[in-house]
């Protein structure tokens, strides 16, 4: 019966530990999102098929689970033209709905949906999972949470710099030491513009995304290889290289784009985000990096990618302007921006530098021993006593043995242990005993509170 | 393109406004959950097909929620069987995962899967949504969340008695005045045993349970019509009508019941666990029903429901003692108690009975006028200060007209605006407005916090 125990590949549980972090995680996360204004929603795991389908491309359909059609779902279909069916062409019609990809396409779907409620510019943020069929590795799940914030109604930079207020927040709040590095796209189709390759921008972003993981030559060979001219190649780099402060970066940027008229949108809109910037303290390090593209195509304005300082993992936080969202649902024109945080990769980063707080386990801190009887409920007022104080705390369920009682408490790491038997109870006292330290001490169950504080 | 902006039925989108009264039920129950010292886990939406099957009966299996396996699912399958395959057949072919039903079958599951990680007695408490293939209708949806505390490993009384207090707890908080009804399932085997009809307990309880309903005459009709013998019906009268107070009804009960050893077993439950309630003091009525039956099969021992006092609706909490859920599993003889809050039927009582809270919105309290240039900055440094104090506060990101700055702060309905223009500025001042009573003042900034507090 061992496949009756297993849960499907690429799909965890989280035992009380891992909650308990989440949870932490999540808690600050939401906590900073509410402090700025941004307001909570959340929409249903399963969307329409047309919703989804077509959004994130060819590859992205593939990795949608899809919901097979209650009942009776052959009834509905023509059974002679089922012989030599490709998968793809039955599944559109056994199945009609699909598992939430991102919290991205859904969010646009609901601006559309619930317009005449919404007042624009609509600052939200949700944070629910996600599930995709990818193949399972490590760090990678088919089931996973992202934490999203945007605005969406807007196209301000202050709603771009307020985000990277927002990232800052969260990761000094987690302890994380993280570098932000930012980057605009009206930027980047200004340099392929300038060197020659306007129409290339998709191709050249995915090569120079590389840079850090490959190197500069393997860029240029594999930038040769799709075709990009070698004068464009050979204009390319010292725009990747250019060197200063970020203001010397972009002065120097601003005349190498002069004749891009989209370039110096880009530079202005970073000038403009830099102002505001410049004018304010943050604990993360701000990097104006050229080589940043990220992978979705639906980014028009600012993209940033979070790394932290000291670990070498992948981006834990990403995000950017994009135009257009809501007109792939007949309502064009809304800009908006917005990041979205990786719970499970920041989990990994705290995991691995030992940042979790060691004292909220959200367990019990204390076990009451049940003696049963006339203990058992002398035992039970102290626990109410104690709970209304707040103090997370339980009593043994059954009057088993000593030992074994103490022995479970240990097993949970429960701090403290009461014992308050037929001595304690006739003389209004209750014993504490320290777990770690074996140390015993009497007190009244109204001192109780106080000593556990 | 309204369907793209449409969802699948029976499913919701929730906006601020719910996700804020939702969260405050959540937050509430998770809170006593975590006092009373239950731990949190969460499992996968999808679980394995083998896990979910046979386990809530044929009608059950019918209203789960099939994943269709991912890729090439008609690869794996011999296409000459499918011409008049029906889709009960293939099914089973073309799909192996299904979300989650419940939170016992999957709790259920964990425990056997994590049996050597878990120190039993085990108290777990999960708060998830799930999912069922049912008929939307009023006040049904087919996902939802349930919010569930669980303990296994125990036996003991005293966890019925705890599970109590927690759905007291909880009733408390929220403010809703509620009646908790008690009753056990070896009485009522015992009660089928000494009116003769010891093997049709199913029929004679699914019965019953509907006295309040369609009334005593017509249940009886059900039971004839079913094969009751008119003697039994006739036996089973005054037991069902036992009047005084529950001690009474117990003693009454234990005499009738004095042939059945199931029966007398269930009254010493009974008896034991109002032993503890007698001593206790809580908010909610207890009424000892024995004409409580509740549908699941699973029970063994102790069921309760509980209905809001103030208005007539469904119930909006139940649960019970089961002997042998992780039997299915391949792990017999754990005895378990649980207790599940339905949110959306609490949702429901406490708008009718108007008991959420006013105040906390989870809005923003201030927008600040945005004027751009400098007056911006200014305004940007009044900010950060008043959400470094954790005040919820918000800039509009835009310099649009002051007019439409503040027609959107009243579409939120955010208490208070700050103007920070020139003049403000230049005196080192914020004028406040109460956009309620449209009184405004002038404070310097660091005033401010306290004027809201």
């Amino acid at each position: 019966m061992g496949s009756e125990t297993s849960i499907p590949k690429g799909t965890r549980d989280f035992g009380p530990v891992e909650m308990t972090r989440r949870n932490y995680i999540f808690d600050t996360i939401r906590d900073v999102f509410r402090l700025f204004g941004y307001l909570p929603i959340e929409t249903p795991a399963m969307e329409n098929l047309s919703t989804l389908l077509g959004k994130y491309g060819e590859e992205g359909d593939k990795l949608l689970f899809r919901i097979l059609n209650s009942g009776d779902f052959l009834s509905r279909i023509d059974q002679s033209v089922l012989p030599g069916l490709p998968s793809a062409s039955l599944s559109p019609m056994i199945s009609e709905k699909g598992l939430r990809y991102d919290l991205t396409v859904p969010f646009a779907r609901y601006v559309v949906q619930h317009r005449s409620e919404i007042s624009f510019p609509f600052r939200r943020f949700q944070i629910q999972p996600v599930w995709r069929a990818d193949r399972p590795q490590k760090g990678r799940y088919r089931e996973f949470y992202q934490c999203d914030a945007d605005v969406i109604g807007s196209d301000s930079i202050y709603n771009e710099y307020e985000l990277l207020k927002v990232v800052d927040e969260v990761f000094t709040r987690l302890g994380i030491k993280s570098c932000i590095k930012i980057n605009n796209r009206k930027v980047l189709a200004g340099i392929v513009e300038v060197i020659g390759e306007g129409n290339r921008i998709i191709d050249i972003t995915v090569a120079i995304d590389k840079i850090d993981k490959i190197g500069i030559d393997a860029v240029n060979s594999e930038l040769e290889s799709k075709g990009i001219s070698s004068e464009a190649v050979k204009r390319l780099q010292p725009i990747l290289f250019l060197s200063g402060s970020s203001k010397e970066k972009l002065d120097a940027l601003e005349s190498i784009l002069s004749t891009s008229p989209t370039g110096l949108l880009g530079i202005e809109e970073m000038k403009k985000l830099y102002s505001y910037i410049d004018n304010d303290l943050m604990s993360s390090e701000i990097e104006l990096d050229l080589t940043l593209a990220r992978g979705l195509n639906y980014y028009t304005g600012a993209i940033i990618e979070v790394k932290a300082s000291d670990l070498a993992i992948g981006s834990i936080c990403g995000g950017g302007r994009y135009d257009d969202l809501t007109g792939i649902f007949g309502m064009p024109g809304v800009s908006g921006v917005g990041v979205s945080f990786g719970a499970d990769r920041i989990y990994d980063v705290m995991s691995a530098l030992n940042l979790f707080p060691e004292h909220d386990t959200g367990e019990s801190r204390l076990m009451l021993v049940n003696f049963g009887g006339e203990e058992e409920k002398y035992s039970i007022t102290i626990l109410n006593l104690l709970r209304k104080k707040g103090i997370c705390a339980e009593m043994y369920p059954d009057q088993a043995k000593m030992k074994k009682q103490l022995a479970y408490a240990n097993s949970r790491g429960i701090e403290f242990v009461c014992i308050a038997g037929e001595d304690e109870r006739t003389n209004g006292q209750v014993t504490l005993r320290n777990m770690l330290t074996g140390k015993q001490e009497t007190f009244t169950p109204e001192q109780l509170p106080g000593r556990l504080a």
